[in-house]
């Protein structure tokens, strides 16, 4: 770890407690980046092998004890075109698909409508040693669902206090939860929905209705405020990454990985049988 | 694609027709590999860069006309050690984990006990546009079922037709299947297992029941010639993949999955709305 990676790009993106203006945060900035665009690749590869191998760690104690074994627990938030989808592919492509488990949320079928919001969040928790990354997630149930009136103000604001309990629960039983709100701003998501117009190959990652949720842009924003208000614990944080440089965003989420990862101490676990007596054995067969 | 790349290493790896000896095959042949191992992390970046374009077609595609769409299923088996797990990191880690449903069968649980043998692999079957992976597949109940005498003969032999007819309704539905059975020989089987013992942070990957496998070589040999035998249709073909050198395992199955995909002749779907009208609404927005 040189001098630089000294700095924790955690505590630098972590989301302030207390009241929260979105528009306030420079989705365009880049703290903590040694370099720019250009020096990120090789960057990325330094982070990839420091990543792969304390994931390995933790896939490895989660076979080895999963009674007892920790989880982690990635939530990606961010309006369509934040890079959702970018960070799953950039990111998490640096580590093993076997530890990673992603969910994409969509909106709710009939029968998760049929259950509580939890529901269907719940069936998709990762298990022992494994990576779970949720492209959208229970913040739907606060944010899209907010704004379009979907249920009634009662319903919606009471499930602040739902989430924060339910979370708290993830992390008694050993999920580090960790939250990340892709901030992109509302110019550069111009740009990405006309780019994907301009490129055939892009077009199927275009849905009119893209423009309709832009048309809610403050109502969003003062749904995102509230939330990074009101549910944001140390123990399940929201960090704010600027999302309007792709390379940073891809950088900042796998720099927070690595960080929490770091703090979590693993170490290999122990041989669970007589390593000489198994040496011998295998010299035998 | 240059003159190297018109060799296609399908070719060169389906498994023949008819009776066949495992152990006939050359576990550590390199066939149509242009350098060593060397050369292999270059060439894996050049193929993981096609494949990711396709795949991501494959997946546009799926989204685009659900009803219609394509997918794929790569099946992997092989003895311990073979690599199975190595061929999932480096393989398929080249693609948008998006696009991958990887499932890793173990030991039934008396749950799927209850049911048919295909109805835990049912429930894992790639949905549209996806590239499901089976580390360890249905072929287990015609492999180490038989090998353990878990059923009687008359049991696990009626299997082979059963899954003719499953993996022809497979291909019949849209499901390029893909089997591949990594090769790797008894003594560089041995050198794994003895390298996990010298290695503290390997041990979590030995078993001492890995020996008890082993211990059954010639059976599995057996067992695994009368899979290639059985279930090798045109529809589903059998790969056998030298695997003794890991960059050749990993460099050959991306080649085999690359060559597939290629075949499928994917393009981009067309755009489901007015193009020149989102245009002006984009810019308006």
């Amino acid at each position: 770890m040189d001098q630089h990676e000294r700095i924790l790009i955690g505590d630098l993106l972590r989301c302030p407690q207390g009241q929260v203006d979105v528009s306030s945060f420079d989705a365009a900035a880049t703290p903590g980046a040694r370099g720019g665009r250009k020096e990120a690749p090789a960057q990325m590869d330094e982070l990839g092998a420091e990543l792969s191998e304390l994931q390995e760690r933790l896939f490895a104690r989660g076979r080895a004890e999963p009674q007892q074994a920790r989880r982690m627990l990635v939530v990606l938030q961010g309006l369509d075109t934040a890079g959702k989808g970018g960070v799953v592919r950039h990111t998490f492509g640096l580590v093993d698909p076997q530890g990673i488990r992603l969910k994409a949320f969509k909106a709710p079928t009939p029968e998760e409508l049929e259950h509580d919001f939890l529901w269907r969040i719940r069936r998709e928790l990762p298990g022992p040693g494994m990576i779970g990354v949720f492209d959208r997630s229970h913040y739907e149930d606060v944010l899209a669902v907010r704004v379009n009136r979907l249920v009634e103000e009662s319903v919606w604001r009471a499930r602040f206090e739902t989430i924060n309990r339910f979370e708290a629960e993830l992390a008694a039983s050993g999920t580090h939860v960790v939250k990340c709100f892709l901030n992109v701003s509302k110019r550069e998501q111009k740009e990405r929905l006309a780019a994907r117009l301009e490129d055939p190959a892009k077009y199927w990652k275009y849905s009119s209705s893209d423009l309709d949720t832009r048309s809610h842009w403050d109502g969003y924003m003062d749904a995102y405020g509230e939330v990074l208000q009101r549910t944001n614990p140390d123990i399940a944080p929201w960090y704010v990454i600027p999302a309007d440089h792709k390379w940073y965003r891809n950088w900042a989420v796998a720099r927070i990985m690595l960080e929490t990862l770091r703090g979590m101490q693993l170490t290999w676990p122990p041989a669970s049988f007589d390593v000489a007596e198994e040496r011998r054995r295998v010299a035998r067969s």
